[in-house]
């Protein structure tokens, strides 16, 4: 199992009609072949700067390769991730064996 | 619930002695009451610098609080992480209502 997890702030004010309307894109993101335990958080701690995260889980590297290349992913990282997201930092983690 | 979540990076060599002895040491916070779902993860993206994880859950602030000021927490956070961990990021994220 892989932990795909990305913590990200928009450059859309926050409460927003605009913020409202990316998270609702990115829902879409959890119908794509693979993708597992999708969820969509808010970023509480005061220590960083980010407002938001996502973080889903693959079986395994296969079927993480094939998420990134897939186009409705590709599509949303063009359409609305790049043009709309301020600062994000991806994570992915894998259980101990 | 809120999931808290470390990324961190060891000042000792991957692999070494001391690495695994961090680790097993960390394992006990499993038990500081209200701890739930306690994860010891690698990082794995070659996008950030981190090499390990941890993420637990809470119930609520309380809980949160609570285990902040658990004298087993602050005995590890004093005597293994400051010493111990080279750089780390804290991400805490709650379910969108």
């Amino acid at each position: 199992m892989i932990r795909h997890t990305v913590a990200f702030r928009l450059k859309h004010p926050a409460g927003s009609a605009d913020e409202v309307a990316f998270l609702a894109a990115a829902a879409m993101l959890r119908d794509i072949p693979g993708v597992q335990h999708f969820e969509q958080l808010r970023q509480v701690s005061l220590k960083n700067n980010f407002r938001f995260g996502f973080s889903m889980e693959f079986a395994d590297q296969a079927a993480y390769d094939s998420y990134n290349v897939h186009p409705d992913h590709v599509a949303f990282v063009r359409d609305r991730w790049v043009p709309e997201v301020e600062t994000f930092l991806e994570i992915d983690y894998v259980p101990f064996a």
